[in-house]
């Protein structure tokens, strides 16, 4: 038997952004070094500088660990470990909102699913970390379709890349709720379990929530429709043939880090104790029901897909539209002023100023509409 | 013991710049049909009438085939199969070239690697297709760190991918050399053979070329340093343990389509036929001698890669300076104006109409650089 303890944690760590930020990280990392996990799972770590100052406060515990590179600032995911980091991998997402929605910065996180493989006692864990795009309404998310692709693309990585390990492990903040579709469809295409509804012993927030009110660093506004707080960080397994995963205990910080009046960061970390056995019999297979219920998932994640491709379209269409009435302005403009250098005018209709800056004006349009159809076109 | 029949092609297939395209599809659709291969791997179908428009007419033949989609156009990969696809799944290259670069569309076709997952008398059979980033300059070739470090990711998604899998094909055009250190490096880490090496018998072009000067679609200038042509098109395949594959056959075309007057394609088809056979013994385990000859290539490659990442890190410096230049220039303008409407100087010190244009070309260098910036700092 193989006992595992392994710590989640979405570490809200953007620089000049994120409230107390360094203070936080050192406390992470001192608390990860007192508690001595085997396996630490953490997102939102956007700063390779902080990656870096845990490393070196690390190294003595977990002497392996990696960064997984993506994006313009980075995947902000990382793995640190008591065992041999044997290979890595990344998958990038290939939707991941818009580079214009500079409010919501999440394209520019480059999200994407990392792949560590271990070996622990004889036994290959495949261990994955993931970030998926965040809900920032639930009534009106937006971002649906591309969050529901991504949970699809997370599925298939695991499926294509898990088939010659014993254990698998997915640690990360999903931003989904646990009944959401995403959730089912992840769940029912991988056969992957959930740590919270297996758990022998639980302690932590009420229904295993991540994000509560409690929390200093959470908007109370946001979280106003759940007074206990959501579930949106977890730690999911399955074990391969030949052997068994048990969850004997899940824990939650509730509000704030042990011991301290600070949290981690606005998310609570998850904290899982798992048991590991070989066992002589090969795990049974997913009875039929299972594929039942999960064809029902597929049809709704693509009705839901389907919504966004439409918009995506829709979006397309416009930009395209309006590259086209810029370039005609611009032509429009050409002919003018051709018109008035042949002499067919006697005099320039337009002053020059206002002139010159349409001209410039419809370029501007023609470039930014161009830019947006082709993102779009990826989109779609 | 099975027999199989492989065909890839680059089918040079562009909407409105390839000559002759549709008369080339459908000759290749026709020789598709009557020849009656097993798995047809083909790229740069970047049209998907094109795709439709041969599964239209192969559908009695090959049942099963799947296109990927990337990118702006595409990813230009599509596989046609006699026996039934069970799972597909696509990994687009973190690196793929300049949206710059319109010269050079590579950028806009989301090169990728795509897999297909099928079973044939018992055996699965992973089936990659892809088509790695244009080589334009051999002597200064600016794109080789793109390419190897795709040659990199498709040797890692074959790895981590194919653990299951019985046997392991590749088919594509890899745009290197024989004795590339892509190649060397792809050959290397995953263990595959080149069918052209370990063929029986052989037939078609000199060496095995697949870019040669006898066809009326290449560019003759392009391949004067080569006078029998260039080979960058391959099938590769790796047995796992419990099989072995050997390669029985293999033909290319010779600048024409077999008993036409016109090839089908500016690169030349590739056939294989593979006989695999179940063995009792494990397939042995690669030798140490190569595991230290891998050491050299991959070293070899970082070099090459190093190049690369100092040329983007300069890129980037030079994309963040024009940013700032710019940002200074449209401060100062700022303060200029704001000196005129608080009186400061007795009359605008500028014509309005040249101020003007100065500010929106300060503004188009802004958004330019910062654009170019932040795609360089991906790059990194």
């Amino acid at each position: 038997t193989l006992r595992l303890r392994v710590f989640d944690l979405n570490c809200w760590a953007i620089r000049y952004l994120s409230k107390r930020r360094q203070e936080r990280i050192s406390l992470i990392g001192d608390t990860l070094r007192q508690e001595g996990f085997d396996l630490v799972l953490l997102q939102e770590v956007w700063s390779e500088q902080d990656y870096s100052d845990l490393k070196a406060k690390l190294g003595g515990c977990y002497p392996f660990s990696h960064y997984f590179r993506s994006g313009v600032i980075g995947s902000g995911l990382c793995i640190f470990s008591r065992f041999p980091i044997l290979d890595t991998f990344l998958y990038q997402y290939s939707l991941n909102g818009y580079p214009y929605m500079l409010q919501h910065g999440d394209w520019f996180g480059g999200k994407s699913v990392g792949l560590v493989i271990t070996k622990i006692s004889g036994i290959v864990f495949n261990i994955y970390v993931t970030h998926l795009h965040a809900e920032y309404c639930r009534e009106k998310d937006a971002y649906l379709p591309h969050r529901l692709v991504q949970a699809w693309e997370l599925a298939q990585f695991i499926r294509h890349t898990s088939k010659a390990a014993n254990v698998v492990l997915l640690g990360g903040d999903l931003n989904m709720h646990p009944e959401d579709v995403g959730i089912r469809l992840l769940r029912g295409w991988t056969g992957l379990r959930d740590t919270f509804s297996e758990a022998t012993r639980f302690e932590g927030c009420k229904d295993g929530c991540t994000l509560i009110p409690k929390n200093c660093f959470t908007i109370k506004a946001e979280l106003l429709p759940f007074p206990l707080g959501i579930r949106i960080d977890y730690i999911l397994y399955k074990a391969l043939s030949g052997f068994t995963v048990k969850c004997e205990e899940l824990r939650t910080t509730t509000g704030t880090a042990p011991g301290m009046d600070i949290p981690f960061s606005d998310h609570e970390a998850v904290m899982a104790t798992l048991h590991i056995q070989r066992q002589g019999q090969a795990a049974g297979a997913t009875p039929s029901t299972a594929d039942l219920m999960l064809v029902d998932v597929v049809t709704e994640a693509r009705t839901e897909v389907g919504v966004g491709l439409r918009a995506a379209q829709r979006q397309r269409y416009s930009a395209g539209r309006m590259a086209v009435l810029a370039l005609l302005l611009l032509l429009l403009q050409a002919v003018a002023a051709l018109g008035t250098l042949v002499g067919l005018g006697a005099e320039q209709p337009f002053p020059k100023l206002s002139f010159s800056l349409l001209a410039f004006f419809a370029i501007g349009v023609l470039l930014f509409a161009t830019g947006l159809y082709l993102f779009h076109t990826i989109e779609v």
